[in-house]
């Protein structure tokens, strides 16, 4: 029997086995070098909130803490409507498996209304994507195939020679590959689909892991929708690398410019 | 009977209730138009694991979102360690009030090594603290005199008449008033202690609640410990206001060109 669904979708895919719990399983295409990429486990634990019948509003943050290694395999996922209010309402969630905590998550949802609206941050000047060439994925974990990225600035160097760069800003052109329609919870993977900023600022590979990783919803589902499968244009940067941990902040918008989201992560790195 | 601890002390108290429960009390130093303000009662929320005979490491990460109002009186935080690791410690926590959830939690905690650093943000430009005067209080809720801010750029705006700026950055030395020498806790209230960015940007007073609040602290306890009760530069922006939400991100330095932490926040507004 051949799975016809999107990878993506394959990979999100929740089975309910009580109120408020779904049982997942990790996907071969989303594999990093040790258990899943952390973005599709942010977007499966987002999915347990969109999929639950008590759910109000759209996604307006979310909070991932990756508290243990996943295994490749099954997992339950446990999503409470902590409280409800007129616009918004706040969830917890916490992904285990074996019995053991793996991951744990908040998100805020909220009814929206027209407002004054007003963008600060500049849209970063890039050349189209069809203009670049898809980042090379041999050699690198499975996930990274699951992605077309194209770098204007800041690809990952890993093996490269050159002495550091000043920064580790990183500008690019992602999207799901192949092609999908954009949602909540394929913009949250897209929010990790960044390269480890100390992979960027240095020569060497050296093993990390996220901590806490975060992304703040501008667009509502039909900013999402009018996207349709069109890459986003994604920057990074890191404020500080220090006594193990550095953090990294991104932007994700649409190829019209509209800011999608903001995302922020702290991740643990050896040395 | 005088209570001769700093107000923040008295705020932040705790009282132990049972294994991983805690009972406060809001404090009037820092009551804001509506119940307390939101750094306080992120503070209180971390503070319930510092205190915690179970915990482990140096906090890395803090994540509040705030559920519903918190009245003037007593609370209860119920505070759970889901995970320990041999460097990290993830914990997950719930600030309820006559049994209502009025904010949700999680912090990570990690014992942390030395290792190559380095940081990329700039240190922003600014005069001595002692050479600008101390931001006006009067006719602003009490919360605003626990703290000393001094304005470089970007002071909230609210009666004022000129024309909106283009954007909405904000630039103070902030410390404790009383002063009060630094730790996670202190820090934590001081990375809320931002106006909200739509009142820099625009003229007038709108209802605004922060939804989801994180910090990343770069800092150790001896770098705090060094600090003493040196002001901070802190330093922050919005990036997008959009349909009855805006962000917010903010640096917070110490006087020598340290960066302690970055903080990030995602607020209601209603226009």
């Amino acid at each position: 029997m051949t799975d016809e669904r999107h990878p993506f979708d394959a990979a999100v895919a929740l089975e309910p086995i009580g109120p408020g719990r779904w049982r997942g399983r990790t996907h071969p295409a989303y594999a990093n070098m040790v258990g899943p990429f952390g973005g599709i486990t942010a977007a499966v634990l987002l999915q347990a909130v969109l999929q639950d019948a008590a759910r109000q509003g759209e996604p307006v943050a979310l909070t991932v803490n990756y508290a243990g290694p996943l295994a490749d395999g099954g997992f339950e996922i446990a999503a409470e409507a902590v409280r409800t209010n007129r616009s918004t309402q706040h969830w917890t969630l916490r992904l285990e498996q074996d019995g053991a905590v793996a991951a744990t998550a908040s998100a805020v949802l909220a009814t929206r209304r027209e407002t004054w609206s007003a963008v600060e941050a500049g849209f970063p000047t890039a050349p189209p994507a069809a203009a670049l060439e898809r980042a090379p994925t041999a050699g690198r974990p499975p996930w990274t195939r699951a992605y077309d990225m194209r770098f204007v600035k800041g690809a990952p160097r890993l093996a490269a020679s050159p002495p550091p760069d000043a920064d580790s800003l990183s500008l690019m052109w992602v999207r799901d590959e192949p092609p999908r329609a954009l949602d909540f919870a394929a913009l949250t993977a897209l929010a990790d689909s960044f390269f480890p900023r100390v992979f960027v600022r240095r020569a060497s590979w050296v093993p990390i892991g996220t901590v806490s990783f975060s992304v703040y919803f501008h667009a509502d589902s039909a900013t999402l929708r009018a996207n349709g499968a069109a890459p986003l244009l994604a920057q990074a940067r890191a404020h500080q690398f220090r006594n193990g941990y550095f953090d990294q902040a991104g932007e994700l918008w649409s190829e019209r410019g509209e800011l999608l989201a903001v995302t922020h992560q702290i991740v643990y790195f050896k040395e």
